[in-house]
């Protein structure tokens, strides 16, 4: 149990020189190197280019992604996701290809990046995580998605494979809603509120969990119930690491930092606002549900605890009056007339029931018992 | 007892996939989905139209509610209010009738929407909380109410029949005050009055609330003493989900945002501004007392246990030596002169009952008695 | 004791439907409607009219009051004082006579209002709190003061008679500093500045019972002390509540919101400001102290309880190996050599005399003596 | 010991109404008071008058101050400091030759004052505390130096005699560094660095005392160390009471309040500044280690009793069982075998030896012991 | 144990008097004092100039330094760093040849300032926090740097020997990056870089005593874990206060302050400000784990006692009815019928058995055992 609770806690914080930061100290800043975990060698470019009229889908292994780019003659919006980060190689080849700054570059392949909004001359930086739910392993999975957005391109580079924006696919192929009448930016919001709306779904995991560790308190509670709320306000923290920032990136995109939004889409971004501020909110009291809860469990625990020595006190108290009194007819003093009395004994015995019936009696009316 | 927590626990906190929001992830904005839990299918419209001389009341269900709009043909304003969200074919209707933005009416559809303020072109959205007090389940019940408002018409859409409003009907009716001579800002504020004026109410109960677990916790504090406590700390938080917003967005009302107020109402939002600070004070006081009787609890209970404890070990420490000496007098060794004085067995009573009155004088002396 | 301390929390805090609330819900702003609890139906004006020349005063039972007013011709100032708001209509005759806004009077009809600051047309109403100490009850006395300031004109509403403005008037009858060459702004100021006086007064009291607890902490902690620490924080939180938004405020009327100060009384109303600092700041420090003492307490009494548990135990593990020995030589086996020694008994004796000596200075050495 | 505490409560937190708040109420503002408590009667004006090249030094007991100014024709600046606050004639003197505000005079009488500036139409009124550590009395004395600023002229009004300033004296005299080239507001520069780097040497005291108490906790805590804990908290309160008020007017000063500074001085200001702000920071420090100690004494406190109550029930414990032995056999049964077995006696031993071996192992294994 | 405890903690807080305080209090402003105390003697000044072409690289010992300045005669960027801030004659000569302000000088003395930015006429001054991790004491060491930057000159003073600037120089040889191309603004940027990428190499050393310390809590809590949290809690203390007044001082270089950096500078600072940002986060949460081990200390610990104390408190309560049994049996009366019963002896023991069982039975269905 301990051994499981050890490994999990490792996943989650390996050390900065683990993860490449002690060969990074002193490097000229922009030199590109993958700072990151999950590294699986793996590499997926996937374009989509379309306009109100096409839309135009290819993906390809590494480098052959150029060719696929500018099939749309006519002014269309660019979508390019990349999947894997390692080799390095191919986000170098993208960033020279649309002359993105070595800066960017560095904070899209460290992966251990804050949500960050930041904007260069030619293109804008958006980073932010992607929660989901290992049910398996019932901890939550965060990975990096980084949004490099220019004027009419959208490029979207993520840790490993699999997302929650299939949707947002499915609404480009079918022409749902406005999606393939606006700009780059309408897309980004598109990927930005299906992120969003994945964070209701880890709040509801972790509302679950509450409920459980509830029910666990007051019915059951274990000194591993309390490892379990431990980790599970750990887990409240990792989820506000993503979203407090992102906050504030989606605060400064509202304030018109990186002339990102126009008055069309601007509504779109102060709903995100709204949904990443109700984000915050349940975060904010489910974290104030853990504390409550802790002090439930100690609560609970004493309580317990108090009865058990309560109760063994009291069948202490009576018998060590009783036990006195045993004692003394256990005297072997020559004269004691007592010993020879007929009913000496039963008398004794009526003596130490009545001794208990009493002591019953205060304790109950003290209301000890 | 615990399995109505538990259920109680569950009303109020449904989880986000229940209310819908798993099938929301990605769809694009502005899609239409009813998210709740009140939905009972049952709608009804209410149109009442009014100016300073004439008002008109007409009710209908569903969407045979069109011709009833504009019976006065000259200038009046007019309040459109809709009970029941579900179907939305209704909503849509409306939506389309007055050409409201489509995030608009999602917001409205939304019934776990924080409290928000937001002007779009056409007409401005408040969405708030409108709270009761539900006597047979001892808990606090909340509908959402949004409220749509442009120059001349309010449009009220509530998730269930039933409301706060019939005062402010009556002075529509009968024409008390200045209400008939106003706008549809003047209406809102006479709306969220009704509104925040049952805010206090709901203090009450709270207020109560505390003090019947101030008289439980100094007589009788039990387990579930503190688990009320907990209860009544969470419904506190229920209460400031509902106030904090509207604070901030009947603040943004007064800075302009929306051009909803002029000079003359102003006055009006400022007073109502008043009262939802107060509202919200009331409400942290409320919070500190509920952590002072919290702690006020655990005091008395250690107290109680600690003085159980205490007179059961004095009894114990005082039989032990009494014990210890009749053990004496049941050794069995061949020379044991006191067996044999004539009044040994006296004697040893004696000094029993000297010692233990020695030991009593010692405790009351150092106060442990 | 229980009881008192029960009817003292209810005579503080009275729900807000007993106090009107509940008939007041949706009713049209500005109705006047008394909301409190200190009615005595006694109703008296007081009006003082003055300039650097001449000082007039007059008193009135009630509606008689107009014909007082303007007994000076030449151009003067004039302070109305008005005890006992109820019946209400001498406050509507009030209003009609100098044009007060209807949301104004019922602010000043609603004396459970915080202190507020706002400024109408034709003049500013600033609400305050009159804190007294009552030696009797030994708690405080809130009542609510209403100013209602005009260029030339000074109206004070008071729940009940007795005020703090005795010196106030005896400075405007004996012509004592710049009182009577100055407007109403500066008369308000004296007002407002015996009022924090008193403040200091009550700081006073807080601070004796703080000295007065202290001691109980440290001499006889009871479990009553700590409902005097808990009786003491509430009070605490009574005049903050009285001192914060009056700190509000007077910075409001400093930065210039209703023009109320000109530049000769900016100098008073600063120097006010600094002393509700002050008030402020000792405040939260006996607040601080507050915290301590119950900490304090805490200590002392679990202090004290392990001081008993510790000796007691002490003296039952003394007496348990003694009591052992003792049944040894109790038993009855046929061959038991030690109980046929000649000095078998006193040899006993001895024995246990080391046993014990040892015991006792173990513990000696291991500081648990 | 008690006694002694309650003393030095009493001499740091006298009541507002023995230093003369309760006369005070409602008087005229301006009207001239002392308040405070360590009136001496004993008054002392030193006066420097100095340019460049010349250093005037003079000093005399109570009014014939007036005939030593002016001594020097040329241009120069004037430095005054009075000693000693009683009797106010001297005050009003001053006041009334530099034609100080009332209001001014007032707060310089205060004692009590907390730190503030504020600048007059013809000076500028610098309150601060100057604080020095008393060996004696192990406690930190507070004394309020008010400074008065115009352009070429500073007076400083002190409680008693004796400062912190004969090193800027000295610099005067033999014209160290700038200080005999500079203005007033380089004079004020040099009192309030040396009344800061003063600040320090209180820091050291309370850093020294931590760590006696540090000591005192790890070896032997006592009930007094708590107290002393609680003593310290206050001290750190006090001084926190001079430093953040004296951070908030400086930096008033460097935002050009009251034009005291022009842009040779501001760089001097700033150093200041950032001395203030590192004694806040470290005091902050100090606070959080008295609370770190706090709570390692309660540990201490609970682990040593936990020691204590373990041991002795486990010698409790292992006895127990034993006894029950020898109770057995000293039974009076007609027919117990046992007690005629040759060996019954050493046998009995031998159990009772297995037995007791048996429970410390166990308990030894269960890591009890 | 404790020994070393107590001498980290001197190591650390020097007092203020021994660090040479007390001999400047008061003394004018801009004197020469160095405050320290990693004072050795030794001074060595290392020169690098370079521009794009050329990088001419000189060292020597103290006061020869002057001559190798300016080799290269094209316009060059230099950069002087010196080790070892006494003797103070160095420092001064520096201070004179780049026309320092005797302020600035006095701060890069001061080797206890906070992390200062400072623009002065001629120059700014950044000083800022050099950590390292001393793996044998197992302590954070602090070393202060201060860096002193014109448009063309950068000087760094160091207080010892051994800095993490080592790849900085090999990139200067090297030409990696654009470093040579760049002024002198970007050095400073770089050797800040330097700075912060050691600071999450802490954060690692702090992260894998976290790790530790968990371990050690749940398997083997003792006393002088919680001491080590203690000091864990104080070393995450230090790193505190050299990252949040850097964060502070970034941000004012990049809101412009010294005119410092350019628009092809400021990416880069905005990068180290975001890295910044990371530490401080990062550290925050490392301070709530802190706290959330000792709770889990304090918890496991009472888990632990709470353990021992059942269970050997469920022994007495077993053993003490039994004993009650037998003293019955002990008994001399005349009379008692059992004791003549042929198989009295094994029916006691029979009953003694099911009593035994019983008792163990009811514990069991209680859940406390």
């Amino acid at each position: 149990m301990i051994r499981k609770i050890k490994k999990s806690f490792n996943k989650k914080f390996k050390t900065f020189s683990e993860l490449g930061y002690q060969t990074k100290v002193g490097e000229a800043p922009g030199t590109l190197r993958y700072i990151g975990e999950k590294s699986t060698g793996f590499q997926r470019v996937d374009i989509i280019q379309y306009n109100e009229n096409q839309c135009y889908e290819s993906g390809a292994i590494k480098d052959s992604w150029i060719p696929h780019i500018q099939k749309i003659s006519q002014p269309c919006t660019t979508w390019i996701n990349i999947d894997g980060l390692t080799p390095i190689e191919l986000i170098e080849k993208v960033g020279k290809h649309y002359q993105l700054h070595a800066l960017m570059l560095e904070d899209i392949l460290n992966t251990h990046h804050r949500p960050k909004f930041d904007s260069f001359e030619k293109a804008a930086l958006l980073i932010s995580k992607m929660l989901r739910y290992d049910d398996e392993n019932t901890c939550i999975i965060s990975e990096q998605i980084s949004c490099v957005i220019t004027d009419s391109t959208l490029i979207t580079f993520q840790e490993i494979e699999g997302d929650v924006f299939e949707p947002v696919h499915q609404r480009l192929r079918q022409s749902v809603g406005k999606i393939r009448q606006k700009k780059a930016n309408y897309l980004l919001f598109c990927l930005l509120d299906a992120i969003v709306d994945n964070y209701f779904l880890i709040l509801d995991k972790i509302g679950e969990e509450i409920e459980a560790l509830e029910l666990q308190v007051i019915n059951d509670p274990q000194e591993k119930t309390l490892q379990r709320i431990y980790h599970f306000k750990r887990e409240i923290t990792i989820v506000k690491k993503a979203v407090i920032p992102l906050r504030e990136n989606i605060s400064a995109i509202l304030r018109g930092s990186g002339n990102l939004i126009d008055s069309t889409t601007e509504l779109y971004f102060k709903d995100l606002y709204d949904n990443i501020i109700h984000v915050a909110e349940v975060l904010e009291m489910q974290r104030d549900m853990a504390n409550n809860l802790q002090e439930l469990y100690f609560s609970h625990l004493s309580n317990k605890m108090n009865n058990v020595m309560k109760t063994l006190t009291i069948i202490s108290t009576i018998f060590i009056p009783l036990t006195f009194v045993v004692g003394v007819y256990g005297m072997n003093f020559d004269i004691m007339p007592e010993l020879h009395w007929k009913n000496g004994y039963y008398l004794v015995w009526a003596l130490m029931g009545v001794l208990s019936m009493v002591m019953l009696i205060v304790f109950r009316f003290s209301r000890w018992l």
